[in-house]
């Protein structure tokens, strides 16, 4: 099932997306719902971000490429940090450039959504506290992520993190191709084989520092092939079973 | 004012505190709201943390004392990352020691909560932006704030985040003593003039790299005096005009 949400008429509701249409559910993903029997166009609708997180985990360096990229060792447990919730927006919405004078960068990532609370999982567990995987773009100000050391501030500036199109919940998260297109030309190309710590390995590691609540969202890390963004230039990253969550930079 | 949270009977409210009577708080601190007439007394409550954070912002490295003391050269602008709020915790909790065998830190930091939304706003504006001040103690894991790099997983355990007793919303920020005791004995002991970055200036920022919400919290960095803490240990942070947060340390 591939889970999105969508804005008509000013309100906001989750859908079940099949083709072009789109059918509304009425309850909540995290817990009791119904999916209503009406198909909707998406023509009639615009599509949100998914997921409205409370928190975004992001984990450093998890593709075995990219580590051999910018010639990192292969780290023995996975690093985490955060960045801010407001930095989310939908498919189709733009990325505003905050410094244009910045080396900004895209990665594409698989992103994990929480289905329930989870706190000190392990990665046998971990699967069933998971909602589903959506598509994330983690752009990054390079200038800003070296000077601070913290990635946080890099890596929140509102409308940096891209999430969409939609939440697919029945994903095989390890076998997964990821790939990004810049004004269509590829970038990134790779599959989540490639992950130095897997989905299940990561949920049940994050658990263990805080606690996870529905919603939340992990980004995963991202492969090798990352560069720069300028205004004007359209991304596309695409995740085979999700989608392609598709947005221009402007400055 | 000073404004704290509450349980009794099973439900959460906001009070204001007078001595030690509590009046109740009908609507929203960050809204409309009145206060009710009845006193009650506070051995009929039990206080929790005076708000439940959306994010935590904390900012490394703002007092100059701290910075000799651990031999970092005083930073050209506040240096910012988030904790998880999962980690709060309220006066007179407990604090767990998620590994007893890594060393780990108390420090008292004054919080500011944020009153209404704010995006790029001046220092000149920040104030009427602000809902009050709390005392936090940032409890700090430096085997793994070193390990890691990024100092968030070291800062988000469960319980390493008090905060408390209230929210006092007619403080002068730049002249306020702080102290922190362990087992009675003063072990930091400064004034928010020693900031390297001021209260409004540390807003400003913030609100410039992330959008803030009513009830975010930011923790301004601890001054000299940071030292281990271990299983038995009492900690008290004392923030003039606010009082003290008081914790007993678990292993």
């Amino acid at each position: 099932m591939k889970i999105a949400r969508y804005e008509q008429d000013g309100l906001f509701y989750h859908g079940v997306l099949e083709g072009n249409t789109i059918r509304r559910i009425s309850g909540s993903i995290f817990g009791e719902y119904r999916i209503e029997e009406q198909k909707i166009s998406l023509e009639d609708v615009r599509l949100t971000a998914p997921v409205n997180p409370g928190k975004i985990i992001a984990i450093g360096l998890n593709y075995k490429k990219h580590a051999e990229e910018v010639n990192m060792a292969l780290p023995e447990e996975p690093l985490l940090f955060l960045v801010s919730p407001t930095a989310v927006i939908g498919p189709q919405e733009k990325i505003f450039l905050k410094y244009p004078g910045h080396p900004t960068e895209h990665e594409g990532e698989i992103a994990i959504v929480i289905g329930k609370q989870a706190e000190c999982i392990s990665a046998e567990e971990a699967s069933s506290y998971v909602l589903g995987y959506t598509c994330c773009n983690d752009v990054s100000d390079r200038l800003l992520q070296r000077k601070d050391g913290q990635f946080t501030r890099a890596k929140s500036f509102a409308t940096y993190k891209p999430l969409g199109p939609c939440i697919a919940t029945d994903l095989n998260p390890d076998q997964t191709a990821i790939r990004v297109k810049v004004n269509g030309e590829v970038r990134q190309e790779s599959n989540t084989s490639d992950m130095i710590f897997s989905v299940t390995e990561i949920v049940s590691f994050v658990s263990h520092a805080m606690r996870l609540e529905p919603g939340d969202v992990i980004i995963t890390g991202t492969p090798a092939g990352v560069g720069p963004l300028k205004h004007g230039d359209i991304v596309e990253v695409y995740i085979q079973g999700i989608g392609t969550l598709l947005n221009e930079v402007l400055s």
